[in-house]
């Protein structure tokens, strides 16, 4: 378990340098990310190469018992490339270029970017080859960022016919599982699919959907044509990439799949303003919600099945969101245990000192920009102190996240309240209330070590995940499938009735579905008590499910609202409405009991337990503090039974064996 | 009274089409509406055609006894064509081509489309010609949705310009007309005049209006040139086009000269959403706002002065407002009834089957998407089962509805709360509230019939006008006229003093006005009870009317608001102010009194009552019960004196003859 | 003292002219301004110029004892113009060209319109070259209204560059000044950088500002062009323009610089509606917020150090706010009394007449469209008779308004709720609440006149200034700097520790600062009371400062938040808060009573005092009458000792001597 952080010698005075790498050492540091935005510097002009500042960097890091993680500088092609090769630039869906002056303005489909890339990187890892000092590489930097996966410019239009013609034998199989009758949509070859611009009314679902498909394809494809250059140089370095937290347009799953390590970047008190649909309460805006950054960290540990690092890891006040709060006291060190809890095993801070110039000059550092200790220092170096060797984290249940349903459900949610990730985070926040650990995993993982599986909206269906789900049960898994699910085929079509293939396995169709606004009641049924929804209704059709909860309200009161069946060894509940939290608890909560997952009673809000190698961590992110009940031959390993607010605690033992209460 | 649906045979397999279109007749359809949006398949490539599956189709509808009414393709140019024929495209205000991928991209006075239209309508009418299934023809499809009416590509920049020198003598007209000295406007020629682009600031109001006005008679225009080919070819057909409600950019009374029958296109729960400034209330979100879709039926009727047709009818949940709650159980058959009570003769169901691929998979039909009955079926059958042939509607009352006025108080509302169709919306639900009919009629329509005429915002004024309203009035007619009438000539210049030539009428000018947001209090009296006003107030000076009310707030304190004056036979009532409902019902109450009008007291929220014919729909909206006390030799056609909510009844005798109370 | 009026006579027919001059000269008026937008008039095609109109409108004026102020008409450059040399056009930051139709589309760098402008600005000099009506020029028209100071078009790219070049040594230096290493910004040579067009991401913040600067400069320059012509050919006229209210793009002092007389287009009803962060109350609506325009009166008249001019006064309701009330009886009188009161010398009301032409015909004029007196006439010949000449307004407090501070705030604001504007105007309500004059100064200008200078957001800082500032305090002054001073250099990089080169004197550093949404709690102390702050907060490190107050709540509870420290014979106070009304009446209060000024207790909310030559006005924008208690040996030369609702009084004595109270 390592603390570490991002440095950017190039932004300050040779002679800085070693007194920086001093204090980072002193500080507990173990690695040190470096280079990413630095092409400008490396290459000023093309072929007049500059890597003696680097190079004396890594040193000074080496010397001191650290290691590098370079990154590939492609996030940010200089101001000479873009005008010797303007063709690279990436544009938006009305024509407009996206031009010099920030970052992220090469398109992944440029051929001439391509050769850049292949250039500046082979350039850069034939330098650093066998360098001992440099453990690793993160290539590129958040790929994506900025609404940058998506390009319309000439070479994605000719990248996506390509595209689209290896996927289907021939155009008259695109226009049928399109189904391009609708509205005169008929394609006559694929050189006539162009990417969607701008037009009267919406897209095609299925246009659409193949569009984003091939988006996210095409940073994977150029992904992995910066992973095979480094492998080829020196196959002893571990590739990562930084994804970032909820992002929208891109399959991490699929990029995840050419790297040895996932890696994201967590800004707690920015996520809560910016990424959700409710206001942030006082206690988020100063830490952060865990079950937003859990949800995070579960989907990157899970990408690879694998321990995860937080490469950029919030340091103090951040300058993007709407707002720059102070985190409270003590949360910089907070969501490294967090981290670790979750199953990371390195959190590196961003950044070293807080930047003078360009636009991040309102995101603190570790240091102040004079030099002095940020507020985030001593938080860092308590973390770097008190972490120790763990196993990964083995996490009982998995909850099934998919890319292709989000995009899906993006094109067509079919209500301005419909979010994917709002909508999973029910399902997932409901597991968290009781202290479980979540594998989020995508559907094509295997399910055989989970004791429950939650599906929340397993919107595109095909027969062969069906089929799986369907054998998971039938060897006593217990399946939660939310609503939503089954609605389409994989093309982005509806099917016959909803849940589609698994409507068997289900025991029930969905005979209507709704949308419903805010001042609509929303009241449902769930085990004889009566609860509330929102957004979303499906009025079943049961066949041989036991009907569980019925509605309350509306033209649909009295239809089933969620069923459950027993299929072999296992069960499976189909929950057809999106339940506000307490439907969640109630729901989840049987699923546990059924599956026999130890988990604690719905903790507090902001209070979270986690098991990680034989230990429960108990990270406080409210304002409150709460006592921990532990077994009395249980070992405090950091702090003890009570915990402050934004503090955190470790006790050996398991979930089951703590109880948490407010103080 | 007939039933129909529309039907889209190329959307399903061969096989089912026999089944279907049993299921229609079985229903007791009539009418089954194809062919919109069919030319990708009628003609696959340029010149290969096959119409054989739409032979068959009608061929099976024929059989069993219904008709059929065939639709021009025109709405959805194939890609091949759009490929062939770039320039057929529109273009947006700042110069992007709205592209394939929707719906309706040509523009109305592209050459090339007008050629191509030519070419696909005569083929397609010469098919069908003497064909004894096929009873009429709608032209195109829903012209200018997705605010297709206004382009600004260059076919339409010259097409402006001709149009402009085709109504002015010289430039020098029209520079004096408009007012060109106003900021250095004026033109050297006609050449010199684009349509209205990107400016630092607002544009002329003159030059607007008139590209308005220009833009709809490019569609009268195109419809037109659609007519003439049709009628040429086979003259027995009735022709239609298929309106939307509270359609803003386009005069649906200079297109309906073009045709036989007007029909139109009805979806209460979307309209309630995204047409009205207000939240809807929970009932309006399951069965619409009566007075909203009466509006629009009353439009439509008062067209041609002939029963119009509900085109397509919405059958259940739809796709594309905010929010899709499933309507009350009966609503498809109330607003079946509604239609009819208001002067429809046929009510289409749109669609037959949930179609399961593009952009439209999330509306409902009459049957599922697997063939099984929806929601609406039932209703639909109902509905077809319980009409009977009627005479039509004849209404008491006009409401003078202006498209011109629509558009020139849009350039220029002088408030973000001032809405041509909500203002006139005041008025109508006041003459709905106390069951009283009421033709929408354009202002230029003779008025002679009518026993009291509404003339809301007769905001562009002629003399010729101002002359026929005195002539009606003079002649006993009791004349309402409301705030912003007469502020601008034709032209769009403010006259020297509001109501322009409807001073002398009225008896009395304006002095000031102002508009006023809602923090604002805003009171006046009328007839010495005092209420209150919102948005719009104009400080009257009285001339040789009677006062009427005066404002009770504000620096306008004291000064006349409301005016009346008698004028031979008849009367002429002004009313300087936005009503808000009460003040509304007390000016149009006594309206119609003093006309001699039969009429309810001020009906519940929800709940309307119609007379046709000799019979009184009471029509309930609302969700909750009503009792109807009507004579006891009434006869109850339908329903019986309790109408509950959703329901309808029907009963024999006029308006004068019942009383509606809520249970 | 002077009244006057803006007019078009080419908007009226010839035969009407006498008479309106008539009445102008009966209602007392003295200046007549015309010609802005009459180049259409003037020139109708290239060379063929018509003079004659205006001859005999000046003439006419002339003749009646009025003097003319003239306009160039290069705000609207007419349409064959346009046609011939589109070059001229501005262009948006995506390329969009800012087409003909509106006003203001020229660009301000082209060449082309530079010559049009010398060729139209020197004939029409020539024209009235020793005309003895004309006193003087109004140059152009509100520079850069409709967002038109910056532009992207070639010519603005070119001159940038050039403008770049001019202002550093080489290539290096800018990139070492702004820091172009972050992000590989870094630029090859001055050829390489464009005007800031569409990017991915946020602009650097150096190369914005930069652009922000050369874009008001580019004004400047063209300003100074139209200047020189003027002074060549005839030096006796005044040369003026236009500015307006709180306007953000277009740094006014510099323009200034090339003028004689500073003026500026006030519209009180309309810039509550508007210009304000929070909704105004009735009473704004009706007659305007006394310190919105207070505040410009005092950014105006301190531009030049010189009494300016109102050359637009509101004269009833106009068009361009969202709503448009009518302003309450006698708000036009009021509106010209506080103008005078806050050092204007002459008020020319806008317009004459209601136009029934073109863009504004819902903008009203002293006189009604129809020719009979509107609202205002009464109250602006009430304020010509009522005026007296008055030596200058001698203010004893400065407060420090910087463009610079306002472009690079606005760049990086840190929080949606900082605005600029806003937080100065805090503290100029806070001054001008205790009826102290201000003069609103640029920070160059010399402070050695002031008792007292308060400086609210001193965002950029170099040594010079802050040498000045100090030497000021030393010298005995009394110095309130604001939060967010010293944050950054001039090129707009973040500096060691802010405040930056004023950390010496104010004797404390910033150790954090953090922005915060209204739902976070923000208290804080001062000199032992709890008051509100809001949006901004700086956790002090005190050095040699006295803690005057500390933060009541949040992370930085008890960190040090205002401090002050003698210095010298002066002192300095730093509130590193935004403060609520009621901190910023106790924080300039106690330095108002430090330097011993004059001041009167709180006053009432839009009840303002101010002091001019002897006399004290007492101006009531509220709609509750007040009392005023002067010396029995005052005099009241306008009104008495009861000010009405939205009435004025003024009293001989000076503003320690009167007391005002709510009746
Ligand atoms: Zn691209
Ligand atoms: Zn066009
Ligand atoms: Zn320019």
């Amino acid at each position: 378990m390592t603390i570490g952080v991002c440095y950017f010698p190039e932004h300050w005075p040779r002679e800085r340098w070693e007194r920086d790498v001093d204090q980072m050492a002193s500080a507990g540091l173990e690695y040190v990310r470096m280079g990413e935005f630095s092409w400008g510097r490396i290459e000023p002009e093309r072929g007049q190469f500059g890597f003696e500042w680097l190079d004396e960097a890594i040193e000074l890091i080496g010397d001191r018992g650290m290691e590098v993680v370079l990154c590939t500088p492609t996030a940010t092609p200089p101001k000479w490339l873009v005008d010797e090769r303007p063709e690279i630039l990436q544009e938006d869906l009305d024509g407009t270029m996206r031009e010099f002056g920030s970052r992220r303005h090469y398109c992944f489909n440029s051929a001439a970017y391509r050769e850049e890339t292949d250039r500046i990187v082979t350039r850069m890892a034939e330098r650093y080859a066998d360098n001992p000092h440099v453990a690793g590489w993160q290539l590129d930097n958040e790929y994506g960022c900025h609404g940058t996966v998506r390009c319309y410019c000439d070479d994605c239009a000719n990248a996506f016919r390509e595209w689209l013609g290896d996927r289907y034998d021939d155009i008259g199989a695109l226009n049928e599982k399109w189904g391009t009758t609708f509205w005169s949509q008929q394609y006559g070859d694929f050189e006539a699919i162009d990417p969607p611009g701008p037009t009267p009314d919406e897209h095609h679902p299925s246009r659409l959907l193949e569009y984003y498909r091939f988006a996210s394809d095409s940073v994977v494809e150029y992904n992995r044509l910066q992973a095979e250059i480094l492998r080829d140089i020196d196959d002893d370095w571990f590739l990562t990439h930084n994804f970032m937290g909820h992002f929208p347009t891109l399959d991490a799953y699929d990029v995840a799949d050419d790297l040895d390590l996932v890696s994201w970047d967590s800004y707690p008190t920015g996520f809560v303003q910016d990424r959700r649909s409710d206001d942030p309460t006082v206690a988020e805006l100063r830490a952060g919600d865990p079950d937003q950054i859990g949800l995070d960290h579960d989907i990157y540990r899970g990408a690879l099945d694998r321990p995860f690092w937080v490469m950029e890891q919030q340091p103090g006040d951040i300058n993007w969101p709407p707002h720059a709060p102070q985190p409270a006291d003590g949360a910089m060190r907070l969501w490294a245990h967090h981290a670790v809890a979750h199953g990371g095993d390195a959190v590196m801070y961003f950044r070293w000192r807080r930047c003078q110039e360009g636009q991040e000059q309102y995101h603190a550092g570790l240091r102040k920009q004079g030099g002095s200790p940020d507020r985030g220092y001593a938080d860092a170096s308590a973390a770097a102190e008190e972490l120790f060797d763990l196993d990964p984290v083995d996490a009982p249940v998995a909850l099934l996240h998919s890319y292709e349903n989000l995009w899906a459900t993006n094109i067509q949610p079919h209500s301005p309240d419909f979010d994917y990730w709002n909508h999973s985070g029910t399902y997932y926040r409901a597991l968290r209330r009781r202290g479980v650990q979540v594998d989020a995993v995508p559907p094509e993982r295997s399910l055989d070590q989970y004791a429950a599986v939650v599906a929340p909206a397993l919107y595109l269906l095909d027969d062969a995940l069906a089929a799986r789900l369907e054998e998971y049960v039938e060897s006593g898994g217990q399946l939660l499938v939310g609503a939503r699910s089954g609605e389409k085929d994989p093309h982005n079509k509806l099917v016959d009735a909803q849940p589609g293939p698994l409507a068997d396995l289900v025991g029930a169709t969905v005979d209507q579905h709704e949308s419903l606004p805010e001042q609509v009641p929303t009241r449902v049924t769930f085990d004889g008590e009566e609860y509330d929804f929102r957004t979303w209704a499906e009025w079943l059709d049961a066949d041989d499910a036991t009907i569980r909860g019925r509605y309350a309200s509306g033209p649909g009161d009295q239809q089933p609202a969620i069923v459950d069946a027993e299929r072999g060894e296992g069960r499976v509940a189909y929950c057809g409405v999106w339940p506000e939290r307490e439907l969640a608890d109630a729901v989840v909560g049987e699923v546990l009991d059924r599956a026999g997952v130890a988990s604690h009673p719905p903790l507090p809000d902001g209070v979270r337990i986690a098991e990680r190698d034989g230990h429960v961590w108990v990270t406080n992110f409210s304002d409150s503090p709460v006592s921990v009940d532990a077994p009395t031959d249980a070992t405090w390993v950091i702090g003890d039974a009570n915990v402050e607010a934004f503090d955190v605690g470790v006790v050996t033992g398991s979930v089951g064996d703590v109880t948490v209460t407010q103080r």
